[in-house]
């Protein structure tokens, strides 16, 4: 499958963006990678994912694929071999994807993002849940070197790019990851040792001067 | 697989409850169902649901199954053989979830919820949502007799349980599901032509009823 055409619609800062391409890493998949100015969107993504017109949308053999988590399982069963993300037991592949799901709705969320964005009573509030979701997760890692077992799976690809935020949340949110988490900070580090992941993610510095740009902007400040 | 244990916690008028229920009729299998009060959740939906509190639950085996999308996907990849929902195909498999998702998000959501909750401005925003959520369900279905093709596939078992709450959303946000969406009502008849659909789906004006209870006790009007 080694000349089949692979194109990512990408944007460098977003952790929905990154688990595309960090997928696609883990799975040694050569592609060309486009990035999207999301203020001046190009007319192929706009046609590509005529719907939602965000990214990452990948197209595979000229067909789009566009919604983060659908183009992660859609990686995964078009690339099954080589680093498989889902399990094959289906309860366990059941809770990889509630937890997928979780991290959507609790760590990923519009709400959760005024952590960084919001103020005051909203913002402490966003925190709460922005806290008490990444401490359910460490209870869902448990003793377990990744989500996925000893190696990665579905749920470390689908939480690991919120890693590059991680640092911005806790500078605007006033809280310490290690603190709060420190055994999902120390599998934090355990993936940033992996090439696939640390090569994937922007740099958390980057991020947080882009979050500020971002607050500038938009009149979160 | 005939003497496996499968319960299901539920509650009648939940589309999301109703997802599971469907799926559960189509795939004939046997079991338990539990009707939850919601205003008093049992011990077991506590239990088997911690982390988000809410129904459709599956147990099966003991093992507790959770999030209506994940319960479904589930019930597909354990019985596969009977009336299978996701296609083998892994780009017709990515649509289809990619679909499951939008409805999730465009129909199914907090936000187009105010279309019967709401009132003036925030519900005519919702109600747009809503509609042009149909219409775009409505480009994706085309001259198919199902979203699935020729027999009931996800997106199908996803999207209809919203069908009983269609008149409430028509009565309260006064538009006519028919007039906006002719194909998409001929699509809804069609599914209520099946048994495993009517057997499921709870009836629109008992829903009806039961919504103007809400509204008066969480005082919506």
């Amino acid at each position: 499958m080694e000349n089949e055409e692979v194109v990512l619609l990408d944007f460098w800062a977003s952790p929905f963006g990154t688990r595309a391409r960090f997928a696609l890493a883990l799975k040694e998949i050569n592609y060309e990678h486009r990035e999207e100015d999301l203020s001046n969107k190009s007319d192929f993504l706009l046609k590509t994912n005529p719907v939602h017109k965000q990214i990452p949308v990948l197209i595979h053999e000229e067909k789009p694929v566009c919604e983060s988590l659908v183009v992660v399982e859609y990686i995964d069963e078009i690339w099954p071999h080589k680093s498989p993300l889902l399990p094959l037991d289906p309860y366990q592949r059941a809770t990889a994807r509630f937890w997928a799901d979780f991290i959507e709705k609790k760590i990923c969320s519009l709400e959760t993002r005024k952590v960084w964005t919001g103020k005051g009573e909203e913002q402490e509030a966003a925190k709460k849940v922005f806290v008490e979701g990444l401490k359910l997760l460490e209870g869902e890692l448990g003793n377990k070197a990744y989500f996925g077992g000893k190696n990665i799976g579905y749920v470390d690809v689908v939480l690991v790019p919120m890693y590059s935020w991680f640092y911005t949340y806790e500078k605007c949110g006033n809280f310490s990851f290690e603190t709060e988490c420190p055994k999902l900070a120390a599998w934090a580090r355990r993936c940033m040792e992996l090439e696939s992941v640390s090569k994937s993610l922007p740099d958390q510095e980057k991020i947080y001067e882009y979050a500020l740009q971002l607050k500038k902007r938009f009149g979160f400040e």
